[in-house]
């Protein structure tokens, strides 16, 4: 049984993981017969976001914390991750990718991936392990793996950066992955582009099953 | 389209909505063809607890701002629901259901439900409309509905305080239904069982089906 990391960023899309996305990529592996656990960052959020008002609250909150809400419970530091005990490792998209794995929502193309991520990222590279992504966070393979080939569905401020930044965007639309055989890396737009859950579970059932075609 | 109203009771198994119920509810309406919307008690949570050590926080959050987390920002005061608006309703479960929806978590049988869903579920009642409930919220439903079936999943002590107050208990396995055909009710069990997420997803499967077959 092939086991994925889930790496997630939070709990909510305007400052966390995307709820529906990470859900649904659980989903996705569970019903191809693979099992996975959940990492996110031992870290304070960047913000948090009244998913209410649209509006920043007064209140801080740890990314790992809340990724366990997704989680019920069972989620680890991602200073915890080793590589060679997962066949590949998936990252659901959200504000929290953009925000918590990496400071792209702040800084555009200067942005940098914490440590501990662009380490595992670059761990499971080099065992030949394959990485999906979903959403926004294609960036990050973006920026990690100059020069590889991903989507975040139209052009538009996000893709230009990630040509700005030396790798290659192409246009997908719902549920239709880009895959960089080189690399390893699958991505697909979800939440992108103006998509309804049903497309967003579509999304995810094709970029998991794509990635374990990709296992060795 | 048949509209369906979504009740949330926030966000995360231990002091909210168990987020996969939801999404999977949501999932699973909107691929049978219909619409929802997102409705939850505009009052603060019963508590906060870190889902990472199980133990509580000393925060205080609010059921509806923490429910729009997973409803992407799309949610409701439950004081503005009006039945005659909607097909249907459902409620997922999650401690938040028996916190937040009732104080069933604290007070055992002496529970009482939260005025604007009591008022909700019995005008839909008297306009003939379905109801279903998954996880732990049937109890909500024995209560309001006095003499119904539901199932709340094996034998144990939810199920021991429904039959205490005059409703009737019927053991169901995963994703599997309880029809209540007088009072138009359906309920699972969910994570009341010891379930994985692809339980979860036949189980609301499942259920928002039969309320479908039950809508006039």
């Amino acid at each position: 049984m092939k086991k994925i990391a889930v790496i997630l960023s939070g709990c909510g899309v305007f400052d966390g993981a995307e709820i529906h996305e990470a859900t649904l990529t659980m989903l996705a592996i569970k019903k191809a017969g693979c099992d996975y656990r959940i990492f996110a960052p031992d870290r304070e959020q960047a913000d948090v976001m009244n998913h209410l008002t649209g509006k920043p609250a007064r209140e801080s909150r740890n990314v790992l914390v809340e990724a366990a809400r997704i989680a019920r419970g069972k989620a680890e530091s991602l200073t915890e991750f080793k590589a060679d005990e997962y066949d590949a490792l998936i990252m659901p998209g959200g504000f929290g990718a953009a925000k918590n794995l990496c400071d792209f929502a702040s800084k555009g193309a200067d942005f940098a991936v914490i440590p501990e991520l662009e380490k595992a990222l670059k761990r499971m590279n080099e065992l030949g392990k394959p990485i999906g992504a979903l959403c926004i966070s294609p960036v990050i393979l973006a920026k990690v793996f100059k020069g590889c080939e991903v989507t975040v569905g139209a052009k538009g401020g996000e893709s230009a950066i990630i040509e700005q930044i030396g790798s290659t965007h192409v246009e997908k639309s719902h549920a239709e992955l880009a895959i960089d055989r080189k690399y390893k890396l699958v991505t697909t737009p979800c939440y992108m582009l103006d998509a309804d859950i049903v497309q967003i579970a579509e999304g995810a059932d094709n970029l998991v099953k794509a990635v374990i075609d990709l296992c060795v």
